[in-house]
């Protein structure tokens, strides 16, 4: 029989969440198993998110005021859909501790950082950061303790900051489950913008695009989804006001990449009309090794 | 305790597939597990490729010759890429036995039917058929016996028909564990080209534009690929040979629906330079509704 293993002290005294979404909500469950805090307390705009929180016990208190719940914390994440991050920052500074973390898991990061830091008071460490982990659920009932689980949490400190905060941010997220990396801002803009927001609205243009189909085909798609397309809706239902922030706030790495993806769409649609399979054969052959990289990798 | 139950009768003597890739090895699994045939043979044009075959014991026997294969088959099955079928229908159509059901499991069936069926032999009863299943993974060694088990097979049957010949192979294609509808040839190269075409088409494309990126840019995205990349890089890993003929032999149906998808993408394209979130959100919660259609009806 062995002895359980003491846990260690926790990280952070009182963590406080902005927003108690599918994120929100995880964090607050991983924090508390993984015992990385004391106290965890949130707080979210709308009275029927913050009952549910209530009720399911995902937090010690979740109530409507944002600005109170901050109070005394030394660990804050603002959890919300991208496009509210700056406001949200503006109405919680006057209540932040000096010397505390105040953080975010917004999927684009240039944005944030450009709405956030003119709110953050001197004294208080700002880390931006991004759990690459989600559902195509959203809510505080959504979530669970292990959504960041041997996912990615991309960590972008700002020039100037305290490194030892950053640390410390990171050490939070090692101890939800995460692997964490270091990125400057736009870097991490234009990777995520190929491997997350690109595909997602390939995804949601897909999904449209059989949705507008008359009664009879668009029958026929939803029966017969499983060729392929079935991938494609998992994606597509992912939560809509996360995406439309993620989009209007990546708009240059987004643009960018959906012009090449284009161009090469049209190289293929060219191939596929003069039926020159020997290109279309060449294409379908190279992206089998590209597969296989991340099978080696083990992410597949 | 309750006796065993005994199998019915085969539902036919000999079974000759012609292709022992995925689809016919699975098919060979699948019909001699369940006793749907008494005796299996292949016949494939790659020496290594039966070889494979016979090392493995999928089928009774694998040869080279696919004429020699058909002779006394009372179901033959084409299971090579759709480019492949008229040929090899050629080949074989002096050697097939009067009364005999041949098919083929393409992707496409108007093409097919096109190819196949001038060789077609008097007394031959020609039944196209598509099963909707498959991995990303080819050859022999990939097939298993429940690649089929409640996944749909589309039987196309062309006017003048034998309809018992039509029930008889929608009764084998059950009892390899599928789904069975019956199609007109058009509508199913329609329907598929929305389901399964164009996302193929799509993954391709998307992962091939991530191929192209620059060296470190390119690593990164293979690294953090779990943001939504990573389901079009297990799609656009499937066979080259099988997606380059299916989109030379779909082309009407895929360049048809192909131009609605690059509309459906200029509209999000342009409302987010312009910054339209109300357009960008209309779309991203509206395709949720299909996938809750899917899940209603448990395809998901």
């Amino acid at each position: 029989m062995s002895v359980p293993e003491a846990k260690p002290a926790p990280l952070f005294d009182k963590l406080a969440l902005i927003g108690i979404g599918l994120i929100g909500s995880s964090i607050a469950l991983a924090a508390k198993r993984e015992g990385l805090v004391r106290t965890v307390v949130a707080a979210t705009r709308s009275q029927a998110t913050a009952d549910t929180a209530n009720r399911l016990g995902i937090v010690d208190h979740c109530g409507t005021d944002l600005a109170a719940a901050v109070k005394d914390a030394d660990l804050v994440i603002v959890c919300t859909p991208v496009g509210a991050c700056g406001e949200n920052m503006r109405v919680i500074a006057p209540n932040m501790k000096p010397g505390a973390i105040v953080s975010d898991v917004g999927s684009v990061k240039q944005a944030v950082i450009r709405d956030m830091r003119p709110h953050v008071p001197a004294g208080v460490h700002f880390v931006p950061a991004h759990p690459i982990a989600g559902t195509e659920h959203s809510g505080p009932e959504a979530g669970f303790p292990d959504l960041f689980k041997g996912r990615w949490c991309i960590v972008t400190p700002l020039e100037g900051v305290d490194r030892a905060a950053a640390d410390r941010l990171a050490e939070f997220w090692r101890g939800c489950g995460s692997m964490v990396e270091f990125m400057a801002p736009d870097w991490h803009d234009k990777v995520l913008g190929i491997v997350s927001h690109l595909p997602h609205l390939i995804a949601y243009t897909i999904v449209g695009t059989a949705d507008d189909m008359a009664g009879e085909q668009r029958s026929e798609v939803i029966k017969f989804a499983a060729g392929g397309f079935r991938d494609f809706t998992r994606i597509a239902a992912s939560d809509p006001t996360m995406w439309r922030d993620v989009f209007l706030n990546n708009r240059e790495a987004v643009l960018e990449i959906l012009a090449r993806f284009q161009e090469d769409l049209f190289y293929l649609q060219r191939a596929i009309r003069w039926g020159e399979g020997d290109k279309l054969f060449e294409i379908f052959e190279r992206t089998r090794g590209i597969r296989r990289a991340l099978l080696d990798m083990k992410q597949a």
